[in-house]
């Protein structure tokens, strides 16, 4: 490996066949066997019920993750939160996104419009404004976008309000050229995290039945929804029993996060069966400060905003991120320099988004490096 | 600009000579007139206490703004944290560079020694197993790597304690063959965002008499620091009065941040009177919920740790990250779909690591289109 030659792939921090012990720290590990056992958890969930998976790739930005969920992990295709996600997706040959989102802006419709020529695209309005915009750059491209009226549920974020608001904005899609009414988009991620079982389902059907009054009242109005797209990885499971939403939008499912460790399935247990498959590896670089090392994972490999990984070894917590810094406590000063940790991050989204690369293993193995295909991708 | 052949490129925001509300968003902008006032205020600032600046480019790791630094900004080099934005900075002709941190493991101690080819190489050692393995690196390369002896002055993360510790560490790396002993490291992080002046300046007075006690010692044991480095933006004004430090290494400066508006300078003002010259530009999607707009920069366009984003604009408040959406308060409801605002983020440094691109603008023009060369260089 010559430094004056390399131009490419000089950072990526493992290559398939090396030992995990070789893996260059930090670094964003995938355990494979446990990444399959989500992938198969959820593809007999959405076999057994009966349900459409639109696996959300927001979660992992990954074209590789992305293709095995829809090959063989039951997903018809994938949601992306940006219009440059989903052209990333496009030309990685995702064929079949939604954008989970609003998009406003005639650069930004444009080029959602343009992408409609080789992908279905369906994208969510909650503004008749952008049902106007969506309308003018589709017939510009003389492409079809498919629309999702999103509703509020609960949320309070974006999103009409159910019932009438929401079939008066149908209405003006199933009106505007080259748009196609698909139905409507009711997720509600603020309760996916609800950690009580009981609370988390009293908010899943009040959602279900605003969500069910406005699908009934679209059909009254001659609109069938072909799509009533919606749930998390918290939530599924009783979204599903409520046989509201058709299309299921999991993301965090495949890989699980520290956070998720808090809520409680009906019954027990992390949602859906579901395990943590996804690590940030680190090394011990300081161990300078007796019980207090140090380690290389900071605020630059790891989000913090939902709380600070959890260390996956007894006794050993994380208690302090800087930018390149994690500051360890080892009451018992077993690390030493140069000893690794995996570290489950609070939250798998934003941390994924800080890493190039997926180093994919099995056993003590280097199997796979996955590009974070559409990382950074913002707009 | 055709999809089909846009191999390169099709994810900058923005191209110079586009007018400001042209710039796709979320998109990290930086006010040229402001970033210029810092730069010409810190350059100032050296000059007139004779003191080295080191810019710490963890910060912006950008090259673009590490050559203006140099050039212009009265830097000798700069800093960084990890080999791999070394190696990022070195590919792109920056030749003078500080690893203010500890380097471990034989991959990692080579690469660096393979960069003491091509340019200066200064590296922190916190223990003396350390020093053995850059030796043998730099002496695998014939090259010479320069050490600092990083001291813990407070900050309680990586560092020997200050005194005979440290002499120890130093008379090791002044017997290792291929290093050469260059000073000490007294950087203390956390004390840079003590908001009161009164104990800031304690807490910087406490690690300039550690510091000073080291730094004679090692004279005394025959070994004379031509660096002793330190200081941050948050308390470089005290350091060079107290005339310890030789070497600043603030990062933070060139940009400033929200979480800075809380630390006062002596004297009032913000530290070094700098001004904040970093924002997100974002723009507003939904209007759907009166009094609650919600903008397209969420957690992966801003970092968190370390408070939300100040709006820059009366009355109006960010209240809410989640993963691509910011919820917003704004009372009087004078946001409209499409509306544009400027954020300054909570923490500069992990949110300049979200982006691949700067913005660079002056008036109501884009002016120049930075890459965040070393965004994500991790190990």
């Amino acid at each position: 490996m010559d430094f004056e030659t390399l131009e490419v792939g000089y950072d990526i921090p493992a290559r398939p066949g090396q030992r995990i012990d070789q893996i260059l720290t930090p670094a964003l590990v995938v355990d494979l066997d446990r990444f399959e056992h989500n992938l198969r958890r959820m593809r007999d969930f959405v076999a057994r019920t009966g349900l459409r998976l639109r696996a959300h790739a927001k979660t992992h930005k990954s074209a590789d993750i992305a293709r095995m969920q829809i090959e063989e992990g039951g997903a018809c295709g994938i949601c992306c939160q940006k219009v440059s996600e989903a052209e990333a997706f496009v030309r990685a040959g995702i064929t079949d996104i939604l954008v989970s989102n609003e998009v406003w802006g005639e650069a930004r419709t444009d080029r959602l419009a343009r992408l409609a020529a080789k992908a279905r695209i369906i994208v969510c309005v909650d503004d008749v404004r952008s049902v106007d915009q969506l309308s003018q750059a589709a017939l510009r491209h003389g492409a079809t976008l498919e629309v999702l009226i999103e509703i509020d549920c609960g949320a309070h974020r974006c999103g009409v309000a159910p019932g009438s608001v929401a079939v008066e904005l149908a209405q003006a899609v199933k009106h505007a050229p080259s748009l196609r009414f698909e139905g409507v988009q009711a997720y509600q991620g603020s309760l996916q995290h609800v950690e009580d079982p009981i609370e988390r389902r009293q908010k899943v059907e009040a959602a279900a039945r605003a969500t069910r009054t406005t699908v009934e009242m679209l059909a009254a109005a001659g609109m069938e929804c072909h799509t009533v797209g919606g749930a998390g990885t918290g939530s599924f499971a009783m979204d599903a029993a409520l046989g509201v939403i058709n299309e299921l939008q999991c993301g965090s499912y495949i890989f699980m996060d520290a956070h998720y460790d808090q809520v409680e399935e009906e019954g027990g247990g992390r949602p859906g069966g579901m395990e943590n498959s996804l690590f940030v590896l680190a090394g011990v670089t300081s161990t300078a400060i007796a019980g207090r090392p140090v380690c290389d994972a900071g605020l630059k490999a790891l989000a913090v905003d939902s709380g600070l990984p959890r260390v996956d070894r007894a006794r050993i917590q994380y208690v302090r991120a800087s930018d390149e810094h994690g500051v360890l406590d080892d009451p018992e000063s077993v690390l030493d320099v140069g000893d690794r940790l995996l570290l489950v991050p609070g939250h798998c989204d934003p941390t994924c988004n800080l890493h190039d690369w997926y180093v994919a293993v099995r056993g003590d193995r280097v199997e796979a490096i996955w590009p974070v295909t559409a990382r950074g991708k913002l707009f």
